[in-house]
């Protein structure tokens, strides 16, 4: 069994942790200063660790052996959101960075191809998943041009501010791997729920996504009377908890769904409102499920729109991301390495979440490992796992690559 | 069967609306230099009349008879709403002053007290019925000193700017009057869906308001599974839907209710919301049925709680605005005079909306005509009554005025 340097592995976590840090948890945006600082930090770490490095066009930070493969890809994300938390991506990061260093100084493992890599923006400053889009070149030109983020700043000129704009866009070279691993912490609560150590993720959940407008008559809340009414807001009401009530008849357990974004305008007490929005999110691991989600909003806005006075309609319906199944033989080996380490502490699961490996398996076998977040807290300042968590997954991370790389 | 002059009627209406004139509304809010112009304009209009006229302390303009009663107190408001329309509270001031010129030039009728007033900020920029509170005496000091607009202006230093710090505020004399008679806009569509030419307002509906919050705790949408989250949007939704359902029992035709302001947050389609804030109003002519509804709503509260995982609370209780009933007296002369210039096109109706009236009441018998409103609508840029109906209305006052005074 191997024994990464889980003192090195802390402390490079926590220099990553100090660039950017504000409070308990990190501001490293895609492109901000911390970020590309960051990044620079990594470059240097790579190289130290005997790895080539480089800074990509697009941010990706690669560090790559000098051992010929078949090699395994490790790695996460840096950029955090706008007020993230310290592991998030960068503990996938690290754990690369650690799990590289570990296996070189060893006589037994120091012939492993391990290459890490650090994608940019998977946090949707810009465009959510830049860096692993790139990296596997599902990244189109268009996108890539007008791609803004919320205060109209355009990517090519973050790129351009952050030095890049003269470096080429790295892409994944297929045939060099065997797979790629991204280790994350959980973002839920079901790890320490269960009083689990490591969860091998099987799948990443599916998306579907619904605007709804409605729109009705604006008009004065004492001398309308109901009959006459259009309200937009009683429309909106109607519609949502008669979503909830559908949808929990057709859930599965790992169904989730999510009505976050409410707008009811002009928004006074006094008058009656004319137009209103409603965002609706639902998220399986079964593409079956999310064909059945789908077909019963069309349903219950058929049905609600029959008794309300303001017209509902389906402003956006929003793409399709679907589920994907992860690989097998990796989880194998990573079910086998958390064996090792935390016998009957850990388990197969679902991630609600999305990330990179979604990304990346669309061209090379992909898997995930979770570590437990301390009361399944994530994207918050107050985001943290134990420290014998985060010492155990990278030894799981470890032991799974020289399996994989060994069989 | 008196006449009043039509063309001066609609000439001073004009002539009125030019002052803050924006696209076909008005633009007048209380104490606004277009406010003020009008106040100015309408006092020397009240001297010209052969009244004696004043602008108090609090923007009221005043125009007393010389004659000695019993007097008739005839008005209504010159302030509008941020983006109002033209008639609104104008129309019963230009009534007003119109009725006084006629009467006075009638041997017949030149010996009848008539005053006329125009109350300030009916619409609540400070503070509703500013004028009439202050008028009526049942204007708190504290609440006077305290009062700021939406922006955090001073309704002392509005004062002050408008050159009326000095001014003494005017008492209503309840010995000098045999009443108050306001006419306004209906404001809603029963006169023209009924194709009725005049309304004697028989009460100014009562009404109730609560605002709910609901805390729950914000989190990830795809990682957090439905059974563990607190969703505030949820019990919101749940909340006004339910709320909806059990008003519709309980209502007469003469309910209305409305929940018009809901705030969710974070506001983000993939973030469960933590926090939620409804607003509700509810208005009946009835103050038993205002009961029931209060009472109902705690019903509700508690068994929406039973089922939602979010807190919700009543953060506020309204005060209750008590129904007001119309003096019968006064309502008898409006119906036989209503009678004279449209036989069979006047009914009698409870008025939706809130008006000075109803705090004069508090004083003085009171009683309300409505003209019809086209489209019903009001508040808005697009307000507006036809000529006949405007120049029958007035017609209709003048008669009334005639008729009590002469009892």
């Amino acid at each position: 069994m191997i024994e990464i340097n889980s003192e090195r592995l802390l402390d490079s976590l926590y220099r990553l942790r100090d660039i950017g840090a504000v409070d308990r948890g990190v501001v490293r945006p895609a492109f901000s200063d911390a970020d590309m600082h960051a990044r620079h930090w990594l470059r240097q770490e790579f190289i130290e660790a005997g790895l080539r490095a480089e800074i990509d066009g697009v941010g990706n930070v690669l560090g790559i052996s000098n051992n010929s493969g078949p090699a395994i890809l490790l790695g996460s994300h840096l950029d955090t959101q706008p007020k993230g938390g310290w592991l998030d991506g960068a503990l996938g990061v690290i754990y690369g960075l650690e799990v590289a260093r570990t296996l070189s100084e060893n006589c037994l493992t120091n012939h492993l191809a391990v290459d890490v890599v650090a994608f940019q923006d998977e946090e949707s400053r810009f465009l959510g998943c830049l860096g692993s889009r790139s990296f596997v070149g599902i990244l189109d030109e268009d996108t890539f041009t007008n791609s803004i983020d919320k205060d109209g700043i355009r990517l090519i000129d973050a790129i351009d501010q952050a030095g890049l704009s003269g470096a080429r866009r790295s892409k994944l070279d297929p045939d060099r791997y065997l797979g790629f691993l991204e280790a994350h912490i959980e973002q839920g609560p079901h790890l320490e729920d269960e009083d689990m150590k490591i969860g091998v993720v099987t799948s990443i959940v599916g998306l579907g996504s619904r605007e709804f407008v409605f729109r009705g008559q604006q008009n004065h809340a004492g001398t309308t009377m109901m009959q006459v009414r259009k309200d937009a807001a009683t429309a909106l009401f109607d519609l949502a908890h008669t979503l909830n009530n559908s949808f929990s008849n057709l859930a599965t357990p790992s169904t989730v769904w999510t009505m976050g974004r409410v707008l009811v305008e002009p928004g006074a007490v006094s008058i009656i409102p004319g137009y209103a929005e409603l965002g609706l999110q639902y998220r399986d691991p079964s593409n079956e499920i999310l064909d059945l989600l789908d077909a019963e909003v069309d349903l219950v806005v058929k049905e609600v729109s029959k008794r309300v006075s303001a017209k509902i309609s389906i402003k956006t319906v929003g793409d399709r991301i679907k589920p994907i199944e992860l690989d097998f033989l990796l989880r194998k080996n990573l079910g086998l390495a958390a064996e090792q380490y935390a016998p009957n502490r850990w388990i197969d699961m679902p991630s609600g979440a999305y990330h990179d490996a979604a990304i990346i398996s669309q061209l090379l076998p992909a898997a995930m490992l979770f570590i437990p977040s301390i009361g399944g807290i994530s994207h918050d300042f107050s985001e943290d796992s134990h420290q014998d968590d985060i010492i155990l997954g990278c030894n799981v991370l470890a032991e799974a690559v020289i399996k994989i790389l060994s069989d």
